[in-house]
């Protein structure tokens, strides 16, 4: 498909578009980059790149297909720095979890006959580094793209197929939309398991080992989500403000209705609230979007 | 161990003692009563009990261990019908999410010569009914018994045996502490969980199918926990509402923090927060509450 892909952070997600793209022979040439010499090393140790280079030039010269794999508020002055040494027809793209703060910040050093689609893999785990990725990550996940305006309809086809290569589904949708769906489905749920982790482990009349201890009844499952890269999740923060501000907005609101209900003891209004989740667990089981086992399979192994 | 028990509530965690006690051989015969002549009829068809009994006296009649497993809000009506059934030196026990609430309800119909102590097994999935138990849901998790001031010790240690039996470890501690320990670990996590999860529904600028969608971003997670019975839920949090409303407020509280530093873009203090939830998770893996694999080991199957 692409005679060299140049993949730009070679964390989580840049090391699992790597194996993704080596198992679907999407790519001749694989180029990798990291700003951390340690990761670049540890990323040669893993062997996922075909080349891996200290110079970011080096990584992008000659490749179709250049991926932003940073935390996003890096974004700014890797676009810089590429900017001279992006291909004629190259189409430049990024996995970040916000996009118009993206667009606003990398546009701006897109040379004109550079095809800019920013990208999003709705897919991850709570580990980072080289060693994080796999294939399979994104498989049966869905990846939204955000053209800008001016996006060539057979670039964004390209870099749909890619994706679809890499084991993914594929959407696109307009960045200002993905920004507040991401709000709810993403960054929302990450900010919320930060907080109780944080609220848990200062909590003084309960042992942070207690904490842990009795983890199972609940608690354990914010801990995965709470244990996600913080510089990419800061990010997030820094750059998909209003978004974010509004959902946490409906949430609180939402959460004095329930708090209100558990210091009247109103148990209808806590029952009806509670017997709606049920439903759309289903539906995410039945999009293949999760597991059915009970407590995602972890229980009886 | 015993002659016989008797299981009063045949959801998930009533079959579950079922399967565990006879993997572990501990009881002659295990007789078990129902409320619903549904779940009656469909705990048959699993078969799980030697006996099963549409009156809740001969269940209870002859039992050296009586368990109930039903939502707690049925605790004090169940204790009033079994009061003259229940067996000289029998213990009395169950395995509700809350403690306080169940010695109020509780004691008042327990004999002078029946020693009552209230257990909690910190286990469970997002599943309910008779279908859903299994024999190892206890192994490696934690069981909390909290006596009452003149609970016999010979009869906690025999209680403590029995949880040994089906594959739990087992503490002791005194029902207020659990309460609150229990608020932070299980109950507060949970009511969280179901209010995200309304929030996402009702938003109107993201559609329900687009949260299904792109729930693998985090979403999901929160999910699980918000398909738990609403019915046992609902008890939980009309029968432990101070511990609830205390450490909701530090929630609430330590939430306000996260969203000044969202609107301040103070970079700093989310880095910090994110930051600490690595080390609390891998305690929670060290000791063997949770599986190390990514994403709950879900990702890779």
């Amino acid at each position: 498909m692409f005679d060299k892909i140049a993949i730009i952070g070679l964390g989580l997600i840049g090391s699992s578009i790597a194996h993704a793209a080596r198992r679907g022979k999407l790519a001749k040439e694989i180029a990798g980059h990291d700003a951390s010499a340690d990761v670049l090393e540890r990323a040669g140790v893993v062997g996922f790149c075909d080349t891996l280079h200290a110079d970011i030039g080096d990584a992008v010269e000659g490749g179709e297909l250049v991926i932003l794999c940073t935390p996003v508020g890096a974004y700014r002055t890797i676009a810089e720095q590429i900017q001279q040494h992006l291909e004629e027809g190259a189409i430049l793209s990024d996995v970040g979890s916000v996009k118009g703060a993206v667009i606003r910040d990398v546009t701006p050093s897109v040379p004109l006959d550079v095809h800019f689609i920013p990208a999003h893999p709705i897919a991850g785990t709570e580990f980072s580094g080289p060693e994080a990725g796999f294939a399979t990550l994104f498989d049966g996940r869905w990846t939204i793209l955000t053209p800008v305006p001016n996006s060539d309809p057979a670039a964004v086809e390209k870099l749909k197929s890619f994706w679809q290569g890499l084991g993914s589904q594929v959407d696109v949708m307009d960045a200002s939309h993905h920004d507040l769906v991401l709000a709810i489905t993403s960054h929302l749920p990450h900010l919320i398991a930060y907080n109780i982790v944080g609220t848990a482990r200062d909590l003084e009349e309960v042992t942070e080992g207690e904490v842990i201890k009795y983890s199972a009844s609940g608690f354990r499952d914010f801990t995965r989500i709470a244990s996600s890269d913080p510089t990419m999740w800061r990010d997030v923060f820094l750059n998909n403000r209003a978004a974010v501000l509004e959902v946490l907005s409906r949430f609180n609101d939402d959460l004095r209705v329930l708090q209100k209900a558990v210091e009247d003891g109103d148990g209808q209004v806590l029952f009806d609230t509670f017997t709606r989740g049920r439903a759309i667990r289903r539906a995410i089981i039945e999009i293949g979007q999760d597991t059915s086992a009970p407590n995602f399979g972890r229980n009886k192994s």
